[in-house]
């Protein structure tokens, strides 16, 4: 019954008398954007154009200083990159605007890198870096069009489709428009703004940890917005105050050492590929439980008042079952909001040889997944991994993290290759906190339906890091729109979304904290 | 216990009183070859330079011209290509050498097109179109090396390494030379030679049995010898009288209709990989038997003389075991061979999303596994594809030809895309046949060792289009090493085996029949 003890936590601040109020910043922000979407719109497509695929130094180079330039440009100042001190790693990039005696200090984070691409599995019409207007989205038919000209309004239901578009230089764009909106229209932010946009978010923030260490004094704060991930499926604006803890994993297991005809050899030469396929589906039952020894036993179930916010949540099952044609979810009926908050476990990807026009009558040398675990408060990312382990030497595997030797081969009838990379725990910032209260106000007000608010979302940002190195706080404001292929091909950002997220950043800039 | 009542059936020739005969033919042919190496391997390193896989059809029509220019070269007579009459099928390459006086005649067969490749999975030093020689095996530690000048004998432990190599230009380049050392020494062959070399043999023959039904007055002949395959893992040279059966199968399991982030649908939207692995799980067990209703249940066992054919025939195992890396071969202790003469399902391939650098935190939206069904004397091809239907059918799984309607996702939880390609049955040629006694007799006067005669190997041709569209029969006569990665990566052949191939089909083409 463990598996279904942690109960969904979330918080719609179903308050009518909030109902978007037209107040006159609003009003200045729409008016300066609406006026200035083609400029926008020519600066966003100039930097989803360049390739940023975390890892790539040379691009990743390239997108720091274009925003740089952005930065400048809006006379931000002390604009400079924040290294790590290790030799290669991504470094973020800093800027600030002190305002005349504010009290409080709001850092707005966002990532400009990018997941890795496989440029064969976009559409035909579109490349991950060369960044297409669609007339909506592309899975309900929406076709590419052309940019309009300087003179006609964008269709706000028209999609941006690049790699990063919605993760999130999307976020980039939004904060310091935000900031410039308010700038141009004469508008002094409540708070200091500081900036601070991260260049290797998507390969894990390996070096997040040390650039705050390195740049305690000039991160100062009373408190982050990180700006990343999706709003609520139905559309309304999403606050979050946790995220789930992740770690990667990959499973090799090992076929003969030369690729085998599989007439010669198959029925006697175990294939990998079959191997891996058992080992796998040992691993979780047809309800997707996950069969793994002590795989929910570290749960930590969520406070009272987490539990007592779950009120009138949009749930957006049946709409989520239509719209990605999905008959039967997993989790026995259990609410999507339900199962996002226990841990999970993920087959990013398999491959064994090839299909398809590559496809040969082949016993393959070796057969790979990798896999993504999430995790909830109260797992630690290496014990997690530890139990994944065990379960494959339960399985009957020689356990190894490199390439087995001859030997072993000869020794060991299953031998699998398992390698856990660097995670992180998950985190939460109590839904009571200041901060948190500030931003649920202000998004409120920017926002004319009840905007929902959840103690913690499926997804992961390394956000533990900013509690550990800063001793802060964090909340989290996404933007874009739930359907935009995060982490895929034909990643996508609705332009209403990017607009409703201008108004949502000037709202936290400007709000009462 | 059915699953072992097929004894395996083979036979070595155990004639010590045939060992070797120094016959004056064989010294002519090997003087032959010793002296026109270098020629030989600029040819073959010519022919091996052009793409081949099949479907390529510039590349198909390419190797075909070269083949007549070998082929004209030799004053080989009525040169042609044989078409299918099916627009953008590969025409075989035939031409003919008709004997003065001689009573039979024999078909010489090997193809010309190759299986697809990928080149970023070849050796870092070869291309699979850009022949390389090395100092012996790859997975021993051969190493690249130069071709000899013109001066310089091959080392005869050298192998080529390039598609094709072995499967099958090397039997191309065997079979034409025989021919050419027989003619250039004087030696008149005993039999009529006709040359036949397909173009599609890799695509599965789709066109071969129309291209024989409409040129069966050219192709009367008394049996065809096909080279193709390796000969024995012990390096004997081997006479094959039979070979499996082949299908290829392709699974389909669909996820959800758009890619997704694993942190915000994990663990609810289900995973197409996960699905695939338990489906593929549920066809085998750990001793790789096939665990599907019935798939066994149609072999036609071994004829008396057959199964009374075996005898000390050299089992590789414990060699293979080694060679290969093998701790534990499937089949619970039963020899290679005898496994081999059951019916198989293999895993050629598997694939959801990426794995390594390219992989991404998503739920992939399909994964799909390519499959090869090995067929025994008995099996239909089409019989064995319904079993492996009905089982996924039987796993819960809606199945169909195509992919599912949004009206099909939502009605099924279960949806699987099966699909079927066109396969063919086994075939056997019996022991006592006049042209397998000759062949038999003729391949072990050209050997120092005893050669090994097996009744039916586990590869697979479609020879039972000759049986059907001419009544004649057919004998196999491989020349590869057995280590030559067939159909994967780094194939290869040894030039030993080349040069004992020339001498092998110039005993043939000189045997009493």
């Amino acid at each position: 019954m463990r598996y279904y003890a942690t109960i969904l936590v979330a918080l719609v601040v179903n308050v009518a008398s909030l109902l978007a109020q037209s107040n006159s910043t609003l009003k200045s922000v729409r008016t300066y954007r609406e006026a200035n979407e083609p400029a926008i719109m020519r600066e966003f497509r100039e930097f989803l154009s360049m390739p940023n695929v975390a890892f790539d130094s040379a691009s990743i180079a390239q997108n720091a200083s274009f925003i740089i330039q952005m930065m400048k440009k809006r006379d931000i100042e002390k604009v400079q990159l924040l290294e790590s001190g290790k030799s290669g790693a991504a470094p973020a990039v800093y800027g600030e605007v002190l305002v005349p005696n504010a009290k409080r200090t709001v850092i707005f984070y966002a990532h400009y890198d990018g997941q890795p691409v496989n440029p064969l599995e976009w559409s035909r019409d579109g490349k991950p870096f060369t960044p297409v207007l669609r007339s909506g989205s592309l899975e309900k038919g929406g076709e590419v069009i052309d940019f309009p000209n300087e003179k006609t309004p964008f269709n706000p239901e028209n999609r941006i489709y690049a790699r990063s578009a919605s993760d999130d230089k999307g976020g980039v764009i939004a904060i310091l428009n935000a900031y410039e909106a308010l700038r141009k229209s004469g508008i002094q932010p409540s708070v200091n703004v500081k900036f601070f946009f991260e260049g290797e978010e998507e390969a894990g923030s390996t070096n997040l940890g040390d650039i705050l260490e390195r740049h305690q004094a000039l991160l100062q704060s009373d408190g982050w917005i990180i700006c990343d991930g999706p709003v609520h499926q139905s559309g309304r604006k999403q606050v979050v105050c946790g995220v789930r803890g992740d770690v990667n994993m990959e499973i090799t297991v090992y076929g003969p050492k030369r690729p085998l005809h599989s007439g010669h050899y198959g029925n006697w030469v175990p294939n990998p590929a079959q191997k891996l396929v058992s080992l796998l589906a040992s691993m979780k039952d047809s309800s997707g439980k996950v069969l793994v020894d002590g795989f929910y036993d570290d749960v930590v179930p969520f406070t009272e008042e987490e539990r007592a916010a779950i009120r009138s949540v949009p749930h957006p099952d049946e709409q989520m079952k239509r719209e990605l044609g999905v008959a039967k979810p997993d989790g026995n009926g259990a609410y999507l909001l339900e199962m996002l908050n226990l841990p999970s476990l993920n087959i990013n990807g398999i491959r064994s040889a090839n299909v398809g026009a590559m496809s040969a009558n082949v016993i393959p040398t070796q057969a790979v997944a990798a896999l993504d675990l999430r995790l909830v408060l109260g797992n630690d990312w290496q014990r997690q991994t530890e139990k994944i382990k065990r379960h494959v030497q339960k399985q009957g595997y020689f356990v190894i993290d490199r390439d087995p030797t001859d030997e072993e081969r000869l020794q060991h009838p299953n031998i699998a290759k398992v390698r856990a990379f660097k995670g992180y725990n998950a985190q939460r910032t109590p839904l009571g906190h200041p901060l948190a209260r500030a931003v649920v106000s202000a998004v409120q007000t920017s926002s004319a339906e009840p905007i929902v608010v959840v103690p913690a979302l499926g997804g992961s940002l390394p956000l533990y890091l900013f509690e550990q190195h800063l001793k802060t706080v964090t909340v989290t404001v996404p933007i874009a729109n739930h359907d935009n292929n995060q982490h895929a091909e034909n990643e996508n950002i609705r332009l209403q979304n990017l607009w409703n997220g201008i108004e949502t950043f000037a709202a936290i800039m400007t709000m009462k904290f």
